[in-house]
C-alpha cells in the first residue's frame, strides 16, 4: 500500500464541506478529524488507552520538542515514535518550524535553514529542511510536514512574500530529502499570511509539486476570526479535491465547525488539553470553569449531555475538590472530557455532512454554546 | 449482615502468620492485605479503575484532610465517600489523629479533644473523639478508626503512659458516639510507644471493649526496625485471634513481610504513591531511580518480572523521558507499577502462608531485593 490514501465519501451541496476517509499504515481516519496533540510523545495527562477509547484515530507529535528531548536518534533506537509511546494508530508530526518561531530564542533564519537556541537550556541548534525530514524519518510518523517558516501576525506584504517563497523552496528540498515515502506521507504547507495573492501562489506552487496532502499554516496566529475564514475561502479552492487538507493549530469548537464548512479535513490544537489542565471544560452550553466556588456543591456531571467516563462517573463538586487540592486526577478528568467533547463534535460534524445539514448544525451549536451566530 | 466479619483460613505452623478474609458491605478482602492510600478522596495519580484492576479490594481515606477539604458534610451530601470518589469496594478511614499530630500546627491536646490550626491556611479547628466519629460516619467508610494520640518518637515513659490511657478513654467515647455500627466497623488503636508493658495494657483494655478489629498505631515513626518488630512480638499475642489486626502506616516490602510473619492482617502506606511521584520504582531487584541518566537508552521494562500495564507496554527510557519532561503520565506509570508491586507482593505472601513457606519466601525476597537478611 502507499503511505496514504484519501477517499472522498460525500460532498455537501450547501457548502464546501466534505466527508472523507484517510487510510495510513496504522489506521483509518474518518474526516473531518480533530487530532489530539501529544507534544512530547504523550497526550498530556492521558494514557494511550484513554485516547484510543475516546475514538481518536490519529494524534500529533511535535518534532521541535522531540528533537530536543529525548532526541530523534533515541526514538529511532526505541523502534520509532509509535513503539516508544505505545500508540498503534496513526501519528502526524509537524516539522518543528512553528515551534522554532514561537518558542526558541535567538533564532537566525537563512536560506539554508534556521539557527536557534533551545527554550529549555539555551543550547544552540540548527534545523534545515533536510534535517527536519531526517528527524521526522527517524520519528516514523505516518504523516509528516515539510519545514516552513510561519510568518508572525501581523507581517508586511514584503516580508510575508519572501518568507512564503522560501517556504516553497524548502518544501522542494524536503520532498527531495524524504527517504521513506512508502511509509510516511509528506505534506506541503501553504503560507502567505493574510494576503490572498500570496496564499494562492503558495498553494499553486505546492500543488504543482504533487504532495499527498496539503497543510494550511500561519492562520489562527492572532488575526480576527473573519480574516481567517476569508483566507480559507481564498486558499481551499486552490487545493486539489482528491487530497486531504489540514488546517494547522486550530481546534476551538467554532473554528472546527467553520473550518469543516470551508472544506478542511484535519485539525489539531492544544486547546482541550491545555484548558483541561487549567480546570476549564467545554460543554454543550459553553465553557465551564469547574474550579469556581459556585460548583462546590454541584453534584451534576460536567456536561449532562456527555457520555464520556468523566461525565458518567464524576460530579462537578468532586472534580472541583480534586483541582482545589492539586490532585492530578482532576486535570485528567477535565482533559479527558475536553478531548472527548471535540472528538464527539467531529462525529456530529461528519454526520451533519452526510445529512447535508452542517449549516443548520452550526447555527444550533453556536446558539447553545453561546457563540454569536456567524451571520448576525 | 454485620459491618465486618473475619474468617481465619490458615495459620502458619512456623510463625504467627495467618491467611484470612475480611468481608465488608462493599467487598471481600483477602488478608494479609496492603491498602493503597487515597488521602484526599483519590489515590494520587490513579483513577479508580486502575486501582481496582490491579486487585485492590480496599483503599484508605484520610479523615483529617477530608475534614478540611472538601468537608465531611459535603461528602455526606454527595452520598458518602464511595459515591463521591466512584470507588465501589471497601474504604477505611483513619480518625485524623495521626495527621493532627504530624501535619497540623499549634495543637493543644486536652482530655476533651485537640485544638489545632490547619496546615493549609492556619484556620482553627477542634476534633474530639465524638467529632471524629461524626466525621467518619458522614464519610461512610466500611472500616473506621477511633480517635487516638500518636505519641512522637522518642517520648518518655511518663508521657507515653498518660497518652496511652487517654487514647483508651477516647476509644470508649468513640465506641459510644458511633451511630452507624451496622454499616461501619470501628477499630480500637493500640498505643504505648516503645514500652512493652504499656503496649500490653493498651491492648488488653481495648480488647475488653470488644472492637470488631484492632489497629496498632505509633510504630514506624522513626524507631529502628528491630524495635518495631519487638513491639509487634509483644503486642500481637494480646489481640484476639478472631479479629483482624491492622499495622498503621507501614508499607515497605520488608515491613510487609516481617509484619505478616508477626500476625498482621492489614497494612497501609503512602510509600508506593510517593516514591512513584518522585520517579522511583520498586522492582524485584530493589529500588530503581528511573529518572537517572543511565536509563536514558534502557529499552527494557521497569521490572522484567512484572506483568503490570506499565511494565508490559513501556520502557525505562520512555518513562525517564516523561519524567524529565515533566509529563504527568510518567508519574502515573511509576505509581501504577509501585502499587501493583506491593499488591502482588501481598499475593505472594498469602500464597506462601498457605504453603507455610513464608520464612523461606522472606529470605529469598530479601536477598534478591538487596535487603540484609534479618538473621544475619
Amino acid at each position: 500500500m502507499s503511505s496514504l490514501t484519501f477517499e472522498l465519501i460525500k460532498k455537501s451541496s450547501r457548502s464546501k464541506a466534505r466527508r472523507g476517509r484517510i487510510t495510513t499504515r496504522h489506521s483509518v481516519i474518518e474526516t473531518p478529524v480533530f487530532m489530539p496533540v501529544g507534544t512530547q510523545a504523550t497526550v498530556k495527562a492521558m494514557k494511550p488507552e484513554e485516547v484510543r477509547d475516546m475514538g481518536a484515530d490519529i494524534i500529533l507529535g511535535n518534532t521541535y520538542h522531540l528533537f530536543l528531548r529525548p532526541g530523534h536518534e533515541l526514538i529511532r533506537e526505541a523502534g520509532g515514535l509509535h513503539k516508544f509511546m505505545n500508540w498503534d494508530r496513526a501519528i502526524l508530526t509537524d516539522s518543528g518550524g512553528f515551534q522554532i518561531f514561537s518558542l526558541a530564542k535567538l533564532r537566525k533564519i537563512t536560506e539554508e535553514g534556521v539557527y536557534f537556541s533551545s527554550h529549555l537550556d539555551g543550547s544552540k541548534h540548527f534545523l534545515s529542511p533536510e534535517l527536519a525530514i531526517e528527524t521526522e524519518n527517524n520519528l516514523g510518523a505516518d504523516i509528516i510536514m515539510s519545514f516552513d517558516e510561519c510568518a508572525p501576525y501581523p507581517s508586511t506584504y514584503e516580508y510575508t512574500k519572501k518568507s512564503m517563497y522560501m517556504t516553497t523552496r524548502w518544501a522542494e528540498r524536503c520532498q527531495k530529502a524524504h527517504k521513506n515515502t512508502e511509509k510516511q506521507a509528506l505534506f506541503g504547507i501553504v503560507q502567505g499570511g493574510m494576503f490572498e495573492d500570496l496564499r494562492k501562489i503558495s498553494a499553486r506552487d505546492l500543488v504543482s509539486m504533487d504532495f499527498p496532502g496539503y497543510s494550511i499554516g500561519g492562520l489562527s496566529v492572532g488575526e480576527p476570526a473573519e480574516l481567517m475564514y476569508d483566507m480559507l475561502d481564498k486558499t481551499v479552492p486552490e487545493l486539489p479535491e482528491n487530497k486531504p487538507r489540514y488546517l494547522m493549530g486550530v481546534g476551538s469548537p467554532d473554528y472546527l465547525i467553520e473550518g469543516s464548512i470551508r472544506g478542511i479535513d484535519m485539525f489539531d490544537c492544544v486547546l482541550p488539553t491545555r484548558l483541561g489542565r487549567n480546570g476549564t471544560v467545554l460543554t454543550s452550553h459553553g465553557r465551564v470553569i469547574v474550579r469556581d466556588a459556585k460548583y462546590a456543591r454541584d453534584f451534576t456531571p460536567i456536561d449532562p449531555e456527555c457520555n464520556c467516563p468523566a461525565c458518567k462517573n464524576y460530579t462537578r463538586a468532586y472534580i472541583r475538590h480534586l483541582i482545589k487540592t492539586d490532585e492530578m486526577f482532576g486535570l485528567r478528568l477535565c482533559t479527558l472530557h475536553n478531548l472527548h467533547f471535540l472528538i464527539n463534535l467531529m462525529k456530529s460534524i461528519r454526520g451533519a455532512i452526510i445529512n447535508d445539514s452542517l449549516l443548520d448544525f452550526r447555527d444550533e451549536f453556536f446558539e447553545k454554546f453561546g457563540y454569536r451566530k456567524k451571520d448576525q
